[in-house]
């Protein structure tokens, strides 16, 4: 495999784990009643709907803070939150600024960084990975990702742009994500590939261990993908 | 002064030494008996301009290693290169990714960063200020800018594109930059401004020692200029 100038990271899932994140801060702010786990499943469970209106036309780009707060009203009265006050509704969309990374997903990147241009690609906005990027200390240079784009994944766009963005043709870029969809995506457009297993993604033993289609390379945690890729 | 949470840099001539930087690569690619300096004169000179035509809108955005090239071509035959070879040229636009930053940028920058978000709004695209960010270790939170405007400063697009990046009001950004006229336009748009003084930056002597308007702050260097906005 030849090296990639580039890696573009996939981040919500990839790199930090939203789902104990958005449990973490919807119990603090909703109390020990809620059913934590289950609000942020349902709540990641409206993201690709909640994008799809963008993508498809149908509304103008908007940031993934407002898609978040869309899909939020639309959930809180399934926990018998229906009259939740506007100031926690505005907090709790900003959870989502609070993930923690992966463990593996720091050391991981420094050690890619003197090697290989890193950047997120995203459908997080530019403030919301820029929080991430600095709770996580992430060694990135530029946050690229469906901001720049002004689409989401997996629209082509995305992934194409960001390559322009570096001044690189997307055969020398990889696209890194523990979603084979994604990854397929970006594959189309001429990209390389590599996948991470986030065998708990959405809770234990519900992520995905192995690609679900052809890659460059794969790695069972970023760790020991980078070293699959500096090899 | 109440401190601004996102700091924004000029790059060309606030952080980095273009004029040496582009003098040294031209003698290296056309050889000694060039006058590098009046060389990286005068091609700074056409910066300007060749900028002028994408702000009025009579051309679409194009990143400045395209404007720099079409300024280059203009310059040469001043020099007796109207016959330069292609590749030639490609290797000269490069030297604009190859400038040193100035030696108290990086470790005011260092001292800033955990306290402010950081980032260059500049006319230099992305894979440039790449670049220039790889080259002198510069550590920003994002690379916002006339890429991420699809336009060139000092149009307030510009400037209001990056304060909306980052999600902050323009009172809450400051621009720096050692430009009167670049302050002037952030002002305008409501940022908060800081001046930093670069007396040589065309030259000995020929650089700004002073701002020409009202500023929020004003530093003989970066590192005096980061000592005022966070004490």
């Amino acid at each position: 495999m030849k090296r990639p100038k580039a890696l573009f990271f996939d981040v919500f899932g990839t790199l930090v784990d939203w789902r104990e994140g958005v449990a973490r801060e919807a119990a603090a702010l909703l109390g020990p009643s809620i059913d934590a786990h289950g609000f942020a499943d349902a709540w990641r469970g409206e993201y690709q709907p909640g994008m799809e209106r963008i993508r498809s036309g149908a509304e103008p780009y908007a940031t993934l803070d407002v898609v978040h707060r869309r899909n939020l009203d639309r959930i809180l009265p399934r926990f018998g939150l229906g009259g939740l006050a506007e100031p926690v509704r505005d907090e709790l969309v900003k959870a989502w600024h609070r993930l923690d990374a992966w463990p593996d997903v720091a050391p991981a990147l420094r050690r890619l960084a003197p090697h290989i241009l890193l950047a997120p690609v995203s459908n997080g906005h530019i403030a919301l990975i820029v929080a991430l990027k600095r709770r996580n200390d992430l060694p990135f240079d530029a946050v690229l990702g469906a901001e720049v784009a002004g689409d989401y994944k997996p629209k082509p766009r995305v992934y194409l742009r960001a390559c322009e963005a570096f001044a690189l043709a997307p055969a020398d870029c990889m696209m890194v994500a523990a979603h084979s969809d994604d990854l397929a995506a970006a594959r189309a457009c001429g990209l390389m590939t590599g996948f991470v297993a986030r065998p708990d993604e959405r809770g234990p033993g519900r992520g995905e261990t192995e690609p679900r289609g052809p890659v460059d390379a794969a790695g069972r945690d970023l760790g020991d993908l980078a070293e699959r890729i500096l090899s």
